[in-house]
């Protein structure tokens, strides 16, 4: 069972971070711009690069948006909670994590993952049963960002959130009752922030599990922010704190 | 000529803003749920509400999710400059204002437009050539803050940032090649921030005109965020810095 990559930025993406690549699917003719270089790199590392029309390709296709090329790859390896300690102490840096608890759009998913790898977090854990897996979509969202950060996929986010707080990680939760302004919480140290979905939020169990519950403050007439927005402002400014930019 | 607004929360906060709606078109049989109140607050204020089919709703649609909701209204009124000073006067807070560089893409201006709104900015300035106009995609992505925020459209982004800068208003540019982090950069007093398209940034003329231009710090291996993303944090950072969060 194969998935897929689509788009040239994922794809090099997906080459330059050393992925397994099964076979690449370019549009014929296809030879110029920012395609070459991912047919070069591909030949040199003896991937199978197959030229095929454009409707091969649409058909192939699962975001709609391949501009030429697809990637074969085997499906994303999810990653072991240790795998995130891991990376964190590889690093020198006390644990800075994402949680994502029912996030169905995997536009979002793949945003909110490109925005932890910016930020430096070590790791995503999203939840088996209420969240979208990590497809083609997400990949292409994220930028070519699931190629780096580890994510984690658990069956229960409550009993992950006890597991790091015993482990010394402080869980912030995002919600719109939080009893304090995000700007005004401690964020520095071993985190792990939560981020529920645009919607609803983040569940009620959940919610309890943690220790904080912080708001972003709102200004204006419309009182909620995009779910990848929100989690964005969350995740800089957990990695303003802790890095001092 | 007629402009849409698409979607239950469009709907629902174009009608709680008081803008003129000519006329509203729900789906036949659709009367639970949140579509009710948008029904009795249109039939309140005088407005023809029509039943039609799902498939009449489809081919009017311009954003493909109408969630059985769609409103005539008048063309947006595009603001002046001089409305955007006034908020900021009527507020009694230095004026906050976002400039949009090439923004192509109406949900990323439609998201950028809701977060300027909840981050409590007076403007969000966009350029007549080079932006995509206010369309009923727009106005959704927005979640309904392009009936609250002005919306300046202008000939020449560079003439505006000159008038600003004339006002006393300090100017700051996002660019990757920006000579400092924007946590390092003093966005306090009167402010405008400037945003350009995700590819590829602000234009050289533009950023010319800015009196700093800043970058958003890249901790991970992919180093550029989403253009809402980068433009919320921007924003935010902007409000957290005025507002002392």
């Amino acid at each position: 069972m194969s998935d897929k990559i689509e788009g040239r930025n994922p794809v090099a993406e997906a080459l330059r971070s050393g992925r397994q690549i099964d076979k690449l699917y370019v549009k014929r003719g296809e030879k110029q711009g920012s395609i070459l270089p991912i047919i070069r790199q591909a030949k040199k590392r003896g991937i199978i690069v197959s030229e095929v029309d454009a409707a091969k390709l649409n058909e192939m296709s699962e975001t709609g948006s391949h501009q030429g090329v697809i990637a074969l790859v085997p499906p994303i390896e999810y990653a072991d909670i240790e795998d995130v300690f891991a990376l964190a102490e590889e690093r020198g840096e006390p644990p800075f994590i994402v949680i994502l608890d029912r996030i169905n759009d995997p536009h979002n998913l793949g945003s909110v993952i490109r925005t932890a790898n910016c930020a430096g977090a070590h790791g995503v854990i999203i939840s088996r049963h209420d969240s979208v897996s990590v497809t083609a979509t997400v990949e292409k969202s994220s930028a070519g960002a699931t190629a780096y950060t580890p994510i984690v996929r658990v069956n229960n986010l409550s009993n992950v959130i006890d597991l790091l707080k015993e482990r010394g990680v402080w869980v912030t939760g995002a919600d719109a009752a939080g009893d304090r302004d995000l700007y005004g919480a401690d964020l520095k140290g071993a985190a792990a922030i939560v981020i529920g979905s645009e919607g609803e939020g983040i569940s009620r169990l959940v919610a309890e599990k943690c220790d904080f519950l912080v708001k972003i403050p709102m200004k204006g007439q419309i009182n909620s922010l995009n779910a990848s927005v929100a989690a964005a402002l969350m995740i800089y400014e957990c990695a303003r704190q802790r890095n001092s930019f």
